[in-house]
């Protein structure tokens, strides 16, 4: 019951968590987003094919938060690709306290995609694989694997899903 | 407000139990669906069109637990389709207390659809309109009617939305 | 933490609104929608790509309760439009106290649109800006503000959003 209980009141700071990242990509305040990981924080984006199959190739894969600031700077000083901004739904989001005091969280969600000359239109949907720990006492992401339903390769995967 | 705040503690249950529906299905955990209704627990899928009217006609029809788990058996073992996912987003579910103890829950849902040759896209989009029992101390399914906003009969409609 | 407090009790209420308006509109019990604002209360429509800027234009401007009646009250019985309705998924709802006693409230959404003869399309994604205030003992909307994804111009934009 009191694993019970620290769950229901952690449940809707993790929630708020997974918004709040949301809302900082949709925003194009991408420089926030390494914020969201601890030091050693892992962000990884692969196709949920590649993943059932044990499958090592990934779209984006970040072993650190350096990393994940790293990816931030280039696409705004040296990728080139139009101008585009997301739109997340996120939705179910199930937190499962671990043993190590750590929650793993899983979410769907939904990512529309506009681009400045163009219509809005589906750019992907999938799913969230979290960890999320308590730092400093705030909550932070230590790991994020977003596995993508499609199998096909994006071909324009610049922005953090 | 002794009814209000027994809704107010049910509510987040019910959330739960609908995304651990959803997420079953979207998981190919589909042997565990029918787990989620009562033993009289009835599943029905119909356009709303149709249902607005009157008319009886409903791509699936599911009368109690056993014949959801047949369909399951069906589409697992006797159905030829080509081999696709699910991935559910449900928003603003409303749950309201009825006075025999159940609970009659509204939600709105989307279904995107990934062929494993293929994009993903929309599948469906629609309401929920379920009533949900408690049942051995565990919240149940009597009657899921899923109300899907197209007037169109989907023409691959094997797992349940 | 005062304010923490209240907000975490306020969260859910405003939940329930935002849904409860976006269900009125899916239901298309429209006539209902002005009751969700103040008498000033006010509803707007515009493109990011123009609020980002500064620039006025607005698909919908109404700047009372009465105005927003009046557009239901055109499109019932003045408007020719193709018969449709709406399906809302909201999603992210960021709830934040204001000083004067006012909610200031962000959330993402996604409304699908299906023609009566016709398919359920993806209509329009984006962002309410809302601001929510305790009026009576209700919430109710002082202002919102639609801000759609895409740049072009809505052909069809009759019912709200």
């Amino acid at each position: 019951m009191a694993v019970a209980s620290l769950t229901k009141a952690i449940q809707r700071e993790v929630e708020d968590l997974l918004h709040a990242l949301a809302r900082a990509i949709d925003d194009d305040r991408l420089e926030a987003v390494p914020d969201f990981f601890t030091a050693d924080g892992t962000y990884k984006v692969m196709s949920r094919f590649n993943q059932r199959r044990g499958l090592p190739l990934a779209q984006i894969n970040c072993t650190n938060r350096g990393m994940i600031a790293d990816r931030i700077a280039a696409l705004r000083e040296a990728n080139v690709y139009p101008s585009h901004c997301y739109r997340h739904i996120v939705s179910g989001i199930m937190v499962t306290p671990a043993p190590d005091g750590s929650f793993t969280v899983r979410s769907n969600y939904l990512v529309m995609r506009t681009l400045d000359e163009g219509p809005s239109t589906l750019f992907s949907s999938g799913e969230y694989l979290d960890r999320i720990v308590v730092e400093d006492g705030a909550l932070r992401f230590r790991e994020r694997v977003v596995l993508f339903d499609s199998k096909s390769i994006e071909t324009l995967l610049v922005i953090p899903i």
